[in-house]
């Protein structure tokens, strides 16, 4: 598999707001070290890849949102603060709301969560992970069967206009887009993590061409708590080609691996010309945030059965948080597509 | 006047997110209790009351999340974490949402700002609170020209089913449906606070026989951000019952009290039996969380203008940060009433 990695993610270490405390992010740079150690060792070829293009970020993100996170730090660090750039108020329920003009305002009309902060480097990072994520797209136009790429931070849980669940820039997204423009007509996103993608699926919400399929923990009980539930299906043109397969908490490997089937027939059904698998391996038995049960070698099987859709397929690294275990995970998950 | 005052809110500091930092909550004990000196000092006559019933909080607050607000911090414990109980997610601006069970999701369906955390005597303070605005609005009820709740947490942020902005209970809107209930056919909320009055202009949105006016800080430039524009006006039935005055940065007390007289007036057309005022005194100069030029000898002029709208009028103590100055302040206003 193509992996395409870089080393700007290492500048983008933020702050998240975890059981009444400030941490350090559980989003951490080891892990993408860590899976690129793994990757490398185990023989993949690796390349570096420009950051996505304005062109290739607006196609799914919105205009005054892309302004926003790239002026943020700067806005931020002129205004005189200590910390991270983090909002703390939110457009109540039933208010409307109107973009406000100041910083702190904005902050919270661009964001749905304070699990994760904006640094310094927090710009240069996304826009170099949804540059990996484009690069590996244009691998799979070019001819190879699949590609992989290396994103940090994530991707999926990031809307159109508004950052969350650790992630600014929806990588994913930006990759299926870039396959719909180079002339897929149909691309199946299909989401593994262990968290609900919420924002691909925003992003997707109304539209036919581009499915989103996704099996994650019942957002009743996890993260992001307000979408992911079995009724949300896409609107309008969309209806129909959102797929949402929520598991009880402590799912084991045995339904997780049965539920992927019922996904993976979705994606048979919907006959996309190309696969974008958001590659979250929070999965994991020993993950510190996740309560499911996969083991390493349920990855293995779990690429062995993605690759039997026999579609070209683009990687796009989401969560996982057992630093020590995640890059063997995510190898499992590549050795398995090429080995089936 | 009148003043109901208790105790019960010390065993309420919040922590609250500001600049990316958790710090101890601007809105702390000392507030009330420097107050209650004040007023003392001065002459007016304090009695506790007791802590507001459910029917009483029930007339303006969703039953769940009453039910919530008592539980949150008994659920935390139990979960076996170590700070105060906050949120870290909230719905994405595109998503309806469905109230999730688990309790951290749950801290973000029912809040909209991470500026005060849920603690071991939020519930009692909150209740307590509401109890002395019931109490105040009683006395007016049996007669009284005037009364004072010296309310502790504030209350005018809290809408119907969220929390934020300090405010848990809506301790204004309590007053306000108390009155109704015993005959006051019309009751105009008055909000001279800095910031906007979102939970009260939300409680009575809908509502024809409640009148909110409130002069505060643009919200494109402050806290709470998303409402309190001058086009909000109410909603249905409540069309033309709200009145919003947004102020510019840096408003000084002739313009304030210029401002003033425009809400009074909003308040002579509408006619009201009784008045309630959300007495917030951040517009003094000094105040370290907001920018408005009120010096002392202004909240007694304000006084004596609220005195001239010649109604019975329950004042409840709202915000105000320069803890060594809210005393004077907020007696400024009242011996500005009785001598108006």
């Amino acid at each position: 598999v193509q992996v395409f990695a870089g080393d700007a993610h290492r500048a983008h270490h933020a702050t998240e707001l975890d059981e009444g405390r400030l941490i350090p992010s559980w989003e951490a740079p080891a892990r993408a070290d860590l899976v690129l150690a793994e990757v490398t060792r185990v023989g993949h070829h690796c390349a570096d890849a420009p950051p996505a293009s304005t062109t290739a970020l607006a196609a799914v993100h919105d205009p005054g949102y892309l302004g926003f996170l790239e002026s943020a730090w700067g806005r931020w660090r002129d205004e005189g603060h200590d910390g991270h750039a983090m909002g703390f108020g939110w457009a109540p329920r039933r208010s409307a709301g109107r973009r406000p003009d100041d910083l702190t305002g904005q902050l919270g009309w661009y964001s749905f969560a304070v699990d994760c902060s904006i640094t310094e480097g927090t710009w240069a990072a996304a826009t170099a992970a949804a540059g990996l994520a484009v690069a590996a797209a244009e691998a799979i136009v070019g001819g190879a069967p699949s590609a992989f790429a290396l994103c940090r931070p994530p991707g999926h849980h990031a809307t159109a206009d508004q950052f969350g669940g650790y992630c600014y820039l929806n990588n994913a997204a930006v990759a299926a887009q870039h396959l719909r423009h180079a002339g897929a007509d149909r691309v199946s996103v299909l989401d593994v993590d262990y968290h609900h993608g919420n924002g691909t699926q925003d992003i997707f919400d109304r539209r036919g061409d581009v499915q989103f399929v996704s099996l994650h923990a019942d957002p009743a009980q996890q993260f992001p708590w307000f979408s992911g539930h079995a009724g949300e299906v896409g609107t309008g043109p969309g209806h129909g080609a959102t797929r949402n397969l929520p598991l009880a908490r402590g799912t084991d490997a045995t339904t997780w691996l049965d539920t992927l089937d019922v996904a993976l027939s979705e994606l048979d059904r919907f006959g996309p010309d190309a696969v974008v698998v958001s590659l979250g391996v929070d999965t994991y038995a020993a993950d510190p945030i996740s309560d499911f049960g996969l083991q390493l070698a349920d990855f293995t099987v779990a690429g062995g059965r993605l690759a039997a859709v026999g579609r070209p397929t683009v990687f796009v690294l989401e969560g996982g948080y057992a630093t020590d275990a995640i890059g063997r995970n995510v190898a499992a998950v590549l050795d398995g597509f090429e080995a089936g």
